[in-house]
């Protein structure tokens, strides 16, 4: 068959379409960056009107992933997504969601272990890079613990999917970041996939 | 904050939200159950209209995986996904995109590597499940190596996304199988968390 072969072209021509058709005009260049890629990873141009950031959300992203900073995913998935050869300082990726006490720590807290995972992300959660894929309980959870004092992540990426809590806990986010920049898709739409695309472009301004 | 904790709750209401607002009522009932996963992974209930299946296509993918049949995946970030708990046999996850081959591979056939992993399938093709959700390439190549001859897979979950060749490839695999039992969803939209629902899905009728 014939289709084109060349994966520079693809990414050429993907980002040139996506340019052409998503309505970009509203956004600061990094975040437009980065909704880009967000596109390219879900195949619909009709994100920009839905999306909610603050406007330092890259700069602090990026400059704390230059210095080192961990990034904290809440999925395995978006775990694994993340171009090691995009990240700056060899950053660590963590995912606490399979560690042996998340189970304990949900029934205690009568919440899901997605939830409870975040407890265990209290000592590295300074300065760290949060991207939230799958479970809008993490980001309930976590934005909870930030109204407790927890120290502030430079960045949220909040992208959780789904029909139950995840309109609601991003319009919580986008509403009240606690201070934190944060960059969400407001409504049922978002995923590890979009998750991931933010959090690598983020990483590195390459298209 | 107040919202949901409950993590049974939650899948409750959401597949019942899901089941109230989708059209699946042109779909057999097997895949019904895949599309319900797809879209709960997606956050989007209009997948339905542009699905495209052959009506063998859950029943094939799941008695292959029942008789140990690997699960093939185009992407790290789909085999990761995986649900391991729900896999009938203990079934092999591959994925062969970071072989050291591969670089070599799409340097020699003018192709991606995505593409060009492909022709490490081949010894373990006979029978197994193909989830792809990422690189349309890979589904072009499988789709051409199967015209070539090739041992056929028990099912095809084509779910590439984006926009160069991603609606094509999913047309080709619509309009022409190969014999190929298959589930795909027609344009742009896919990736790989409706991969891996999909494949979910297949593994364990449970929802």
């Amino acid at each position: 068959m014939r289709y084109i072969k060349d994966g520079a072209e693809i990414y050429r021509r993907s980002f040139a379409t996506i340019r052409a058709e998503a309505d970009l005009s509203a956004l600061p260049e990094d975040v437009a960056g980065v909704m880009v890629r967000m596109i390219h990873a879900c195949g619909m141009t009709d994100l920009p009107a839905e999306t909610r950031y603050s406007a330092d959300v890259v700069a602090a992203a990026r400059a704390a992933l230059q210095d080192g900073a961990p990034i904290i995913c809440d999925a395995k998935m978006v775990a694994s997504g993340v171009t090691r050869s995009r990240l700056p300082a060899a950053n660590e990726v963590l995912c606490f969601l399979d560690q042996p006490e998340v189970a304990d720590l949900a029934r205690n807290l009568s919440t899901t272990r997605s939830a409870a995972a975040v407890e265990l992300w209290r000592d590295r959660l300074d300065g760290a890079v949060v991207a939230i894929g799958n479970a809008p309980t993490t980001l309930f959870h976590l934005l909870d613990r930030l109204d407790d004092g927890w120290p502030r992540p430079a960045a949220i990426l909040g992208l959780p999917v789904g029909f139950i809590g995840a309109a609601e806990s991003k319009e919580e986010l986008s509403r009240n970041p606690r201070g934190t920049p944060f960059l969400t898709l407001l409504g049922r739409r978002g995923g590890s996939a979009m998750a991931v695309a933010a959090l690598n472009a983020v990483a590195d301004a390459r298209e």
